[in-house]
């Protein structure tokens, strides 16, 4: 892996354009019926074919073993070291859900939960009360009185919310109160530095006054809020890699991540939209990352054939980014989500990469078999920018 | 790779339940006559088997090139980064030999060796004396009087032995006396800190009566000792990855390299008692590392047809513990010991990994050549650990 200073170095703007498709969750595991994965199921006669002009190869995440979440996933993607490059929780909850961020605000994500008359959590998530539910607790929180701070309770689904607080002089280095178990009483929240002093006692305030409003509703009687954490200062990639970079997709985190590390987005309503968003914006960015979302909620729900099919609508649609002819197409996903696990998973995803300079190997289909005797061998994820700046002609020599 | 810490706090204790074989020194090189090494020639239908049903590679013990000894080699199996936590020389004799070093012991290897009349080392083997020679002789140096330093000086094998140094003030920051090369004088002990002037001392007041005792029993007329070392204070596996972990060998090293890990032991005679070990505490553990030694022993001998056997003998074993039906099971070598070197090597080393969701590749049997093609590709050795635990489904998502 290459760190982002030296990339900066060498990266050059050119006239040449990349675009990176992300198939979320892309990777899956053999039914033992027929021993063949999701992707080696699907019917993609356009990604096979493009996979024969491509360098293949499998992409790792974040390292051998490791599972991760869309966050880490994605941030590798976008060429940052994940483990150096983190994103709190309740930042990436927040954008999970549009929420326009300032810079000073801390977010944290928030579980209704239930407690019972010793205070003790029996329920971490109240028995899963239905979003519109949870739309109504909402509501009642964020009309909190916290003096100077601003306070925005956002529902997510279910049991989930997200929990904004606006004050300029907020820490974000206080501890959670949630416990993530039952039996037990929610934590005070402390801060973990000297800074965070006020903050804590800011938010335990909050914490106290929800617990008044919400203790005759059982059964979301309480809160517990975790992964508080401020946008992170995260070097941008139109300075790092001198490229004019959009973000296109459906869900919100997504793009939320994005604007992290500075692409311009563009939210759509579905695949077909996606595609006409690229086609809309082709001459005004010079890199596009473009998401599709469907095989990871199917792989989610353990959802064997629907995961097929949401690749195969991809696979009839690619011709439509092809015409574009791009210097440079990457197709990969940000992990696997085997419908056999119903959950991510830490297996290496397929991944081609198709440039005028790419070398083609002898693979022949775009699969997780085919994929591990390509010409990529297995390579970290956080490689793949390098190497699509690269084939686009985007970076100067190393030295002389 | 991964850094403990972070595997630290992925890792969650379940009852799943892995196997890691260790078949020291499996890797070697062709025959020229055949054109297939040693575990091509062993006639193995188990592991063959296992393979086709496998996720197969090649684990690079340390790094490129890089031929480890056993220490290094095991400790990065167990998943600890062999560059980072490294064993000292001394420890690694003294565990050799099944001492029980206590925690602040100082242990260093010993050699006796031929000095002439002015000092200068002309063997530094001493003609390989007996072992039972070099017993006598251990006897007679364990008597020497260090005031309240305790001295155990116990044999290993031919010319060589241990020592340790027992007082609580002892520093382990201590030069070599053995220069290492024969036409030169041994080195005089030097502190390589201020508070290791004391046992600079201490030691070399017992070099200086040890060459008392022995001028007169030429050719094994003076000692040369090195790795002054004491045990390292390891994270020990039971707390990084949340398992109940076994060792099972023959041999001491392997057992002592398993206990600074934190490895509860077992001392077995041989592989049926081994294997016998296994299944009588299959119930009580949750990660069993088992050593076969005899590949190895053979490789390093040259002796390709012993080690043949020995492969051939272990794969007959080998539905023994397949029948325990472990969540995951890893086989590989610490390291290759190609008889045609008779040595250890910096091969990578032939390795299987087979669980239900393994991704199993085309891999059909298990050798050098047919895992060089295997899913997992080249992995370092450090990165099995997290692989098996990701395979027993012991570890949670890396961020959100």
């Amino acid at each position: 892996m290459i760190d982002l200073n030296t990339i900066r170095n060498l990266a050059k703007p050119t006239p040449s354009k990349i675009i990176l498709m992300v198939m979320d969750g892309l990777g899956g595991l053999p039914l033992p019926e027929t021993g063949k994965t999701e992707l080696e199921t699907a019917y993609t006669p356009n990604l096979d074919k493009l996979a024969e002009q491509s360098i293949c190869g499998l992409s790792n995440p974040i390292s051998a073993g490791i599972t991760p979440g869309s966050g880490p996933a994605h941030i590798a993607l976008f060429g940052y070291n994940p483990l150096e490059y983190t994103v709190g929780r309740g930042i990436l909850e927040a954008c999970g859900i549009n929420f326009e961020l300032e810079k000073t605000d801390i977010a944290c994500r928030g579980n209704f939960c239930t407690v019972d008359q010793n205070g003790l959590i029996t329920d971490r998530r109240a028995g899963r009360l239905s979003t519109e539910r949870n739309a109504e607790l909402c509501r009642m929180l964020s009309k909190i009185d916290l003096d100077e701070t601003q306070i925005f309770v956002v529902p997510v689904k279910e049991h989930r919310f997200a929990a904004v607080f606006r004050n300029p002089s907020l820490s974000a280095d206080i501890s959670d109160s949630d416990p993530q178990q039952a039996g037990v009483l929610p934590n005070k929240i402390t801060p973990l530095s000297p800074i965070a002093h006020d903050t804590a006692n800011i938010i335990n305030s909050f914490i106290s006054k929800a617990k008044t409003l919400l203790s005759d509703l059982h059964p979301s009687n309480m809160i517990v809020l975790r992964g508080f954490s401020k946008m992170p200062d995260f070097p941008q990639m139109g300075d790092v890699y001198k490229l004019r970079t959009a973000a296109i997709a459906v869900y919100p985190m997504y793009l939320g991540l994005a604007k992290i590390v500075g692409m311009k987005t563009f939210s759509c309503s579905d695949e077909e939209a996606e595609f006409s968003s690229l086609i809309e914006h082709y001459n005004e960015f010079d890199f596009f990352y473009i998401h599709f979302k469907e095989s990871d909620s199917h792989g989610e729900d353990g959802n064997f054939d629907a995961k097929v099919m949401a690749i195969e609508k991809i696979d009839t649609m690619l011709p439509r980014l092809l015409e574009l002819k791009p210097d440079v197409i990457v197709i990969t996903g940000d992990h696997s989500s085997p419908a056999l696990m119903k959950s991510h998973s830490w297996h290496p995803v397929p991944l081609l990469l198709c440039s005028r300079y790419c070398l083609p190997d002898h693979v022949k289909s775009f699969s997780e078999t085919a994929c591990a005797r390509g010409g990529l061998g297995i390579i970290s994820a956080v490689d793949i920018m390098p190497l699509a700046l690269a084939n686009a002609l985007k970076l100067n020599k190393y030295g002389a």
